[in-house]
């Protein structure tokens, strides 16, 4: 198996602007893997309940995704509801129903525990340490998380950071993690706790990742719409592993590539409800959203003989 | 006069998780000329009290800019208190006292009314009409407004709309002035009532410029040290209009370049409280940064025939 992802697999029912959907497919797992097969072989490890529909599951095997690992039982399917404000500066959360989630335990066959690439979606941290002992030697690991385990469960979560390569945060949780209210010091920091990748997700405002000394920043591609920002993050994360488990070597190079490919991907996810345009997603549909991408993109370059200055004072030799 | 700004010369009392500073020199024309100064000749039409401190105009005339249309009165200067939450999220309002600046009426000299560009910051927009209308024929003409106005004084700001070239807003902004939620439409809404120029200001995000059926986006420059975000967006329209007013022609060329001199002067404002890092801002940091900012955008270059994608209905035709 290339890619392993581990997470949840999910109903949820949102409201936006653009309308509603109730029951709809979702879940970090499902996101993730609905974008990561694009690229590369993916296997979920997840839990659902009696009530997950089998067309739900067929869903995901039409993007070749193995579903094999998601583990169905009596109870119901973990239930998230929210409703987005007007212009998606804020979600509410209506309700979280762990359901038959609240009992996960991640189980990883031999097929999962061979894989390259593992992407620990946002879970407790136990239960991402404990699906890292269950595999042999990926190549590339990275977790997602949240507040609520930076706060509540810093110790788990600190051993598993030191067994990371790569970690997915927004700015907040960035800043709660390493205590310091600064992007670039936060990475600095975030890397001395294991994680040698940091990827900060900023919505709308694009993706920032930290490597090897370097911070760069990749805007958001500008849409003149978007349906729901549900999975967002999630599919980011998902083309991003993808391509990462793709590729012969994962080097600066590699993960510049995968920050277009997640940057893409959500691009599209936004478009829809669920993971409606996500699950007809091609990679033609990328390359076309690519040039929209570097269309968006201001030049840089200056002739700094021509920026004017009256003054001589402010002469200047850089060519 | 090659530019001409209108707007408050003020005195801040700022608070920020770095310390505080209490009367200390701000105000929207203050900021934008300490930054377009270094580009172009710049007057400042403004009202101050008698409390105006002499230091403060010296100050102002260091960095060559013409402070004759500083008309001085009787009273209190423009002051404006307010703090800062820990990481820059919020800042809250602690105090707005107009004092002199509430009888303020713009009286544009010969000199500031033969200028090339003119500046029309943040004030009312019937003040802003008035000025117009005392300018001869400048080249280009952009504003900066706030919901204040665009809710409360519509009328006169759709008047004042129809004859700039160019309009400064934040995202919140762009969708009161439009009544749409989208960034790319909310411009479109703002081309038809008038400027062909829209230039969105995201604070640490960067900024957007949307001209000529584009929409272009700069990320901010990452920086390991922000002590006061005061005068951020006025600087950096004051770089972007001190470098136009210094070229030839206002093309899309010289709006790109323009973004770029906005963003890596707004980079130095924060990094001082007031007009502190501003006042001694050369060409040679800003080519500094400049070499920062091209440092921190990612590469975007793709190679479609190595993207991966395991099934052959995957392939795709782009090289």
């Amino acid at each position: 198996m290339k890619l392993l992802v581990v997470g949840s697999v999910a109903y949820d029912s949102v409201e936006t602007a653009n309308g509603k959907v109730d029951r709809a497919l979702g879940g970090s797992a499902t996101f993730f893997a609905m974008a990561s097969s694009l690229f590369a072989k993916t296997q979920i490890v997840a839990v659902v309940g009696d009530d997950f529909r089998p067309s739900d599951l067929q869903r995901l095997r039409d993007r070749d995704v193995d579903t094999t690992g998601i583990e169905q039982v009596p109870g119901q399917t973990f239930r998230w509801g929210g409703v987005y404000s007007r212009h998606f500066e804020t979600r509410t959360t209506l309700f979280t129903e762990l359901n038959v989630f609240a009992n996960f335990k991640p189980k990883i066959g031999a097929v999962g525990a061979a894989a390259d690439c593992v992407f620990l979606a946002n879970i407790h941290p136990e239960l991402q340490l404990s699906v890292l002992e269950q595999c042999h030697q990926p190549r590339f690991v990275a977790l997602d998380t949240m507040n609520f385990w930076i706060s509540g469960e810093r110790p788990a979560l600190e051993r598993v950071l030191q067994r990371v390569d790569c970690v997915f945060v927004n700015d907040e949780e960035a800043y709660a993690l390493s205590g310091v209210g600064n992007l670039a010091l936060a990475a600095a920091r975030i890397h001395a706790m294991g994680p040698q990748t940091v990827i900060i997700k900023r919505g709308e405002h694009g993706a920032a990742l930290f490597h090897g000394g370097r911070a760069q920043i990749l805007p958001a591609v500008i849409l003149d719409s978007v349906i729901d920002p549900t999975g967002a993050g999630d599919s980011f994360a998902g083309g991003f592993m993808g391509y990462v488990a793709a590729q012969p070597r994962v080097d600066l190079k590699t993960l510049q590539a995968a920050m277009v490919i997640g940057t893409l991907t959500a691009s599209y996810t936004v478009q829809g409800f669920s993971v409606d345009r996500l699950e007809t997603l091609t990679l033609q549909d990328l390359a076309v959203r690519h040039e929209h991408l570097c269309g968006n993109l201001l030049p840089v370059a200056l002739d700094w003989t021509q920026v004017g200055g009256f003054a001589p004072t402010h002469a200047v030799g850089v060519a």
